[in-house]
């Protein structure tokens, strides 16, 4: 740490306003985990009524607070809870004196706010392999207690960036029965991973009162459309956590409600976005839509190869509508396809078609066409009715340069 | 094209010394199919009693010659034959006019040579969805018949290559029943493939007798281990072509025959490495050692996961001993792991264990040991008994430069 990165051109303009959500407190502050002259710890307080529910990485080498999480949302409750977050030391691959600081953390949290420790949820992202200092965690325990307030969330935002060059923050309100029920969420992520620092990590907050089993299998099922659907390098993380709270403060229950899932939705996939928008040296935003494939699922392996092909990826940072790397992505992904049958589009304009290049193209279309910001690469595969869309950033010197160069 | 390529600092110091096999005979020409200034047309003919095998990509989108001398391989036979290849244009996504152009090529090298059509082989190389200009090829056949000669491999190799920064020739004699079989080898490749250009191309000869059905085996399962345990970028091209031809000019049969297996691997080995060692951009080569995983199909998983994943690569372009990116890539893999059974050494550094830092181990020897030009990453899985290596090169801010700035 300590090299300032230049924020990431597809950075939103500004944090958003996120709406106070009844029932959560939070708190910053500077723990010294490993950062100096800037804020490393966030806690949040959940008032009694809160279900939580959670989704993990599924690595086989995933940290010890990460299993000790999922243990927790597996047993439904709904007492006062907390979540404890610290950046800078990601607590991974320490063996048992990494489950020793979970409990440490989670213990020393759970006296302090006189909860259940089965109530406290605690996540770290960092550097992996080095034992978490986590008596720089307990000693700031009371201070943040102290702290803890309403509006406090853009504050807990920017507390868990690590190599991210913007705090991320989404929200939505959604009228219910004449009631307005509000969802704010926050993030940090800059590839899909870089163990040293760039773990996602979400946490989303909402007064909706929800049972917490169906509310576990929402956020399942929604996590599947957004934050399963973005790639930065194709690396994944052993620390990935998202956890949902809803305090019930709202009065309003949302079990299968149809509107609050999509407004969940939407604020999940704002958030995934925002991670992909702070890819490691992201120029560019790209959307991948597949149609007409065999299967749903071979549609998906159809755009996570062209999503995470470094040959697109690299074209895509160039500038160079190279519509030959996108056929062979396809055509190395394993699902089915049919060269003859392809067609492809770069936004609007059709590209490839009948197994060659469409008699209408002409490159300077393309060229001009890979000259923006935000680009969209989709490809009708002619085959069948499955469907996919995901989202990833192009592959640039920055990259190399924040990976390569970063830990020495 | 037109830009020069600095010589991969991988590169052996000169090309080797291949011996003359009876029964081949090169040309190779200046066609201007793309590249001036450069030979780009390749002729090999073949004498009669020529077996020949073929191990090709398994794209679903991959080029019209691929498909046609996959054909031609399924049919044994053992006529005079020859092989044609171009560089500058791959002849894929080209539609019905790309079966076409192979038409045109292979029946007038037949035609030009008298021989059967069917045993012409035909492989082109580059750009992907412009049409072959063919008849620039066939314009040169009578000219290329009257160069052909026994020692032209070399002028061969140099013909096919792209962003090749060097040519790659291999050989190896063994001795059986008192005779001495000879093979030798060309190939060209410098990503797994950069369709615009970079297709991985191999031709190997020997004089030794061989039955064609037995030789397509030997062939299939000899690149299990050898070019399909290479990634530069996990990329998969659609046109990745092995043919191997025994001319039986020695009189000695080799079907079943131990020291011809072993010194076929040798070469085909040497030549998978050269490939890698002119990975685009590539300033490091890479092995890695999986051993201990419940099988070998999870070996070979875990240590494809680390080969592949940006994040390693990166890290040793970079000479950081990052083994938490290593732990991250296992975890990821989808094969079995136990956190805590793991052992990770750079070369014969130990650098994790028991789920965490080896005590022994120190940062400065890690640092030290990364300024090699060679490395080698060996994990221990500690569950089984199942091993797999695999070779791979650093990823550079070379390879997004070439990647990103080619075609434009």
């Amino acid at each position: 740490m300590g090299k300032a990165l230049a924020v990431s051109p597809l950075a939103p303009a500004s944090f958003p306003d996120l709406p106070v959500i009844d029932g959560v407190e939070f708190a910053a502050t500077q723990a010294g985990v490993r950062y100096a002259g800037r804020t490393d710890v966030m806690l949040a307080r959940l008032a009694a009524g809160t279900a939580i529910a959670g989704v993990f990485t599924r690595s086989a080498t995933r940290s010890a607070a990460v299993l000790d999480c999922q243990e927790k949302t597996g047993h439904p409750d709904n007492g006062p809870a907390a979540i404890i977050v610290n950046s800078g030391n990601s607590n991974a691959f320490t063996g048992k004196t990494g489950v020793e600081s979970v409990h440490a953390v989670t213990s020393s949290v759970a006296q302090t706010l006189g909860l259940e420790e089965s109530r406290v949820f605690s996540s770290s992202t960092g550097v992996i392999g080095e034992p978490l200092p986590h008596e720089r965690i307990t000693a700031k325990l009371e201070e943040l207690k102290d702290k803890l307030s309403a509006d406090g969330i853009q504050e807990a935002a920017r507390a868990i960036m690590t190599t991210d060059t913007f705090p991320k923050g989404a929200m939505a309100e959604v009228q219910i029965d004449g009631k307005t029920v509000k969802i704010a969420g926050i993030a940090k992520g800059s590839g899909m991973i870089a163990p040293d620092m760039a773990t996602m990590l979400v946490y989303i907050f909402t007064d909706a009162q929800a049972d917490q089993k169906k509310l576990q299998k929402l956020l399942s099922n929604l996590t599947d459309v957004t934050f399963n659907c973005i790639t930065v390098d194709s690396d994944t993380s052993t620390s990935d956590t998202l956890i949902l709270a809803a305090t019930g403060a709202s009065g309003v229950n949302v079990d299968g409600n149809e509107a609050f899932e999509k407004a969940l939705q939407e604020v999940m996939l704002d958030l995934a976005h925002q991670v992909v928008r702070d890819g490691e040296g992201a120029t560019k935003f790209v959307e991948v839509n597949v149609t007409g494939a065999a299967s749903d699922g071979d549609a998906r392996t159809h755009a996570m190869a062209i999503a995470n092909s470094p040959l697109i990826k690299t074209a895509v940072a160039g500038e160079d509508p190279n519509w030959g790397r996108v056929v062979m992505a396809i055509g190395k992904s394993g699902a089915a396809a049919d060269r003859d049958l392809l067609s492809i589009r770069f936004g609007d304009i059709l590209v490839a078609e009948n197994g060659w290049v469409s008699p209408s193209y002409k490159e300077d279309l393309g060229a001009n066409y890979m000259k923006g910001q935000y680009l969209a690469i989709n490809v009708d595969i002619g085959l069948g009715k499955g469907k996919s869309t995901v989202w990833t950033c192009d592959l640039t010197h920055g990259y190399i340069s924040i990976n390569a160069d970063y830990r020495s």
